[in-house]
């Protein structure tokens, strides 16, 4: 799928991501997967504070994550985040690669729906605010 | 300081909570703090709802904790928690027990005061709130 | 896919697990999966110490997880493991349900293959040792 | 105390590091001491690899954190590490600022202690290497 939008962001793996096998706790991926996830909301200027300002709130529904190689204390490490669906649902691919080698060490995705933040009603098809902030790169 | 109020939690340690020496990560035992907190605030009708209602929040705005001894997978941990000051602020000590041995592994205490969620001023007296919900064990 | 082992694990939902939304951040739910996994190996005598001592890690290098309902504060969580695959790579299924309503919350997997702790090499056949832990479950 | 070496690091604050009252859980900060930590120790070249190549591991014994005003989402922090103790235990302490305004958001400290792999004995006094790596500084 071809994404209309990408970001990225660098990151550093610190000690406290490590469990005993000295490789990043296969459960913090997601958190650096945000890192990028954040870039590229903020270049359609739909960060957090206008989601809750247009009514919506945008839960993950869906959480992939492949694990290609191991993360180890201190390598330096680049996210990508690539939107690829918006229509019905946020579908964001990520790709983690080693800064150093440009080593792919992991993949995933995300998908979030809208939810009406009064009724609490997840919403079928993304809301028309989300067409109109993503228009100058349709 | 003699403690108004006393509660406890039981929990296990697990492999997401160790890092690379094989022992907890000493940022986590402020999470195992908090379980035997809510209890606490349990006893006394005082939880995060109740809190809310009442128009404050109570951000921490001090931590100490004092390792012991270190905790390791799979140990099964009392954690406890004691009010020992109400008046202007909210105290609390914990200590954190092994299960099966009873040797104590962590001690520390949390500093707690109450914040007017409309106008965000922090109370340099407990509001009236905490002292009815308190009255019954004074 | 048939599950040959099964195990559950109960946890509370706490106020560190929360995000702005009021409800638990979703990289948090691979951390309640571990409470099962670690569970269902046990079963099978095979849990951390007795990978290592096996000459084994067992990285996770998948994880897939759906999120059908919000967890919110204080809510009481059954998790459960079910072992669906393990002649080549390990393969557990998960789901979490209410406590309290038995409502599905969450389901997703986790995929685990076996690395040679001395060459760092991965097994493409799930090693001895798994099949000979197993056998009484075959 | 006068600080005999000093590093800084700088990140930004996540979605995941909130809690349900949009600041950062109190229990995070002491990850973001551990970014300035690692920083410093580079300095003297005695970091995790290092210190486990001398023979110890050093064990956080002690955590203290004041918690001077609430940090935010995206906020950027300024997390600065000042060694102030070095001949029996490392005591480090931390100082996190805006990195837009300057403003002190929290201080604290860690002590550590040297632990003998080998034996598992705490030392009394900091090992040799300490003051060695220290040297050039003192």
């Amino acid at each position: 799928m071809k994404a209309i939008l990408s970001a990225e962001a660098e990151t550093q793996i610190q000690f406290h991501h490590l469990d005993p096998m000295d490789i990043v706790w296969h459960g913090n991926h997601s958190d650096f997967f945000e890192l990028a996830r954040v870039e590229l909301m903020d270049m359609i200027n739909y960060g957090y504070p206008e989601m809750k300002a247009s009514g919506y709130g945008w839960p993950v529904i869906e959480l992939k994550v492949r694990y290609a190689r191991p993360m180890r204390w201190r390598m330096k490490i680049i996210v990508r985040a690539d939107l690829v669906e918006w229509e019905n649902r946020l579908k964001i691919k990520f790709t983690i690669r080693d800064a150093a080698t440009g080593d792919k060490l992991c993949s995933g995705h995300t998908v979030q729906v809208a939810v009406d933040t009064t009724t609490g009603e997840m919403q079928w098809e993304a809301p028309a605010i989300l067409r109109e902030k993503l228009e100058p790169f349709l």
